[in-house]
């Protein structure tokens, strides 16, 4: 009876963290993607857009790629609810999805951190420039266009922490199966007492 | 016996890893943190130096805190391994130490992979330049020092896939105590077969 209650938990904390994924990193995407700003210097235009600063190009790039994940993800386990009584007793097949499961989230997790770290590194130098190099700061000309990359950067962030979490879930999932051994029961009892 | 064979070669990736991760981060820390070149333009005296740049001072301590990390682990394991016929029985002990082992291994890989790719990201504006936001390439003037700076960044990458296979490793270590569900012992029969 415990141990359900902890699978119900886990399989609703997998679910919620990957609808928050989805949101959250189609809403970065989006923020970062769609913002421009046009200036004008003495007659000459000048827009700036998030195809200025490579990292950007990147964060917009793999934050799309994992909210599209993110959802055929939702989809399968929609499908798999749907289908449990049927399919989940074949040990070997369930196995492998949480293998397959496991390895796609944590690289979701991963890209995400680095693509966000990344981003978050232009930022600051595109708002403090690195004066050692002399390289500008470009925010106080692009203000508008600096702050909406800001809240699309707090969205990343918020992404990235959603996947990290699913990764772990994902982790629990596939490593699960490989218990059983002599000392297993008595540490899965406490655990789920404690969770 | 097949359980057993597992158990151990597990330990044996872990304890590689954790010396791979070691070496790997101290080495680019060291790289990075040691370069420095000094060209003179007109008389004057200019040096490069990683504190240049924010990434690679934020690449040096976060790769030098995980060496220090891999070695205090390394420690552990060795205590681990000379006291185990005393400790490793108590169950509840076993599950605690688990679960800190887990949460620090994930933070340092997603510390590293994010330091790694932050770094990668300045590195690769400093190489090329942002001509947009008219930021010049420095390789140009500062060669042996860009030189040595990515033979740092190659060891850091290293050291961080290391340390992303070791988090799957603790990962393994921990979620395996949560197993001894009906279906888990058929599963890790397969498993112990196939890996």
């Amino acid at each position: 009876m415990a141990a359900m209650g902890l699978e119900r938990r886990v399989k609703v904390a997998e679910v919620a963290l990957r609808c928050m994924v989805c949101a959250l990193a189609a809403l970065a995407a989006a923020l970062v993607g769609t913002g421009s700003q046009t200036r004008t210097f003495f007659s000459l235009e000048k827009e700036a857009r998030f195809t200025d600063m490579k990292a950007l190009v990147l964060l917009v790039a793999a934050h799309g790629a994992a909210a599209v994940y993110s959802l055929l993800q939702l989809v399968r386990c929609a499908a798999a609810a749907a289908f449990m009584s049927a399919a989940s007793q074949s040990g070997g097949g369930a196995a492998a999805v949480a293998w397959s499961v496991f390895s796609c989230d944590q690289a979701v997790a991963y890209v995400l951190m680095a693509a966000t770290a990344a981003a978050l590194q232009s930022s600051v130098v595109g708002k403090r420039g690195q004066p050692e190099l002399q390289w500008m700061p470009i925010c106080g000309l692009y203000g508008a266009f600096c702050r909406r990359v800001g809240e699309g950067l707090a969205s990343a962030v918020a992404a990235g922490l959603a996947a990290v979490l699913l990764a772990a879930v994902s982790a629990f999932n596939l490593f699960r199966l490989y218990g059983g051994g002599r000392k297993s029961s008595a540490v899965a009892g406490n655990g789920a007492a404690t969770w």
